[in-house]
């Protein structure tokens, strides 16, 4: 499948994982994919931790509630660190997002389907923070996201998208739009 | 080129450009690509102007200082909009940085070079805001990023990044650099 076509396939995908292992070599490959991805100014201020170790997976999904990609063998855990860009600025947000959709792309393109989980573990509950200490992550970083990994067993369906005329223009934004 | 390797041959290009115009079904690709990242809660908060037409490049790039890929025959700028996606959680910056990640892959798989100008618009002199001021984007939108879109007349290089064990781990945070 071409770049774009899998760039068009890739869909949140919240349903039923089936129980065949991720082979560390894809999960590795996977993150490493969300590692190439740029960072302000180069800081590189994400970091990951694959889980695949059934044991871990138990443990942090008794933290997750509700339930989110509980049925899938593998995970990835997306860290980030506040640091500081240049003058005031910090981009830890963009450079974790910007791995985030690498991998989930890396991982349609291994035949797998995941999907973003932030809001579920950084609300005020901080289901992240649980995560991290099971992990042995120190309080300079931040749990911010996890990806569920594995194998599809039901249909990945699509939410519906505004169309491109309503979101995207050429060299002026259309002034019906702008009274 | 798969996947994975397109993912790892994305790079960040500050060189200068070829005149080579970009055909708009390509620019077209570029956008709807960026439209296809996920969004918080389905939210759609990120559109996209792109721009090909060398009379509103070149008004663009005379407030783009220090210059940056002016010799690039076209842009997209990326307009975010501060929607709430539940609760008070916004997750506009995540939204748009995805949509940009997407387009950056996009645009290597198309034989073009981009890189992710922000920080340089959304500084205090707020270059951002004269750009989108004369594309007739409305106050409700922000503009936070510009990628010039071309095919680079230079070679493209690589920044270095910190090695995978320094950035990635499996199922547990390192210990020996958790003291």
């Amino acid at each position: 499948m071409d770049m774009l076509s899998l760039i068009a396939s890739r869909h949140s995908y919240r349903g039923k994982y089936l129980p065949t292992p991720v082979p560390r070599e894809h999960l590795a490959a996977i993150m490493q994919a969300g590692l190439q991805a740029p960072s302000g100014c180069n800081k590189q201020t994400t970091s990951l931790i694959g889980v695949d170790d059934p044991a871990v997976l138990e443990k942090l999904h008794a933290v997750i509630q509700p339930p989110a990609g509980n049925t899938a063998p593998a995970m990835i855990c997306v860290l980030g660190k506040r640091i500081i860009a240049y003058r005031d600025k910090c981009y830890w947000i963009q450079d974790y997002a910007a791995a985030i959709e690498n991998m989930l792309l890396a991982a349609v393109a291994l035949g797998y389907q995941s999907c973003w989980y932030e809001g579920h573990v950084t609300d005020a509950d901080r289901i992240g923070y649980q995560m991290q200490k099971m992990l042995g992550v120190p309080d300079d970083y931040e749990l911010v996201c996890f990806l569920p990994i594995g194998v599809a067993a039901e249909p990945v369906t699509e939410k519906a998208k505004k169309p491109f005329e309503e979101r995207a223009w050429f060299n002026h934004f259309p002034e019906e739009k702008n009274p």
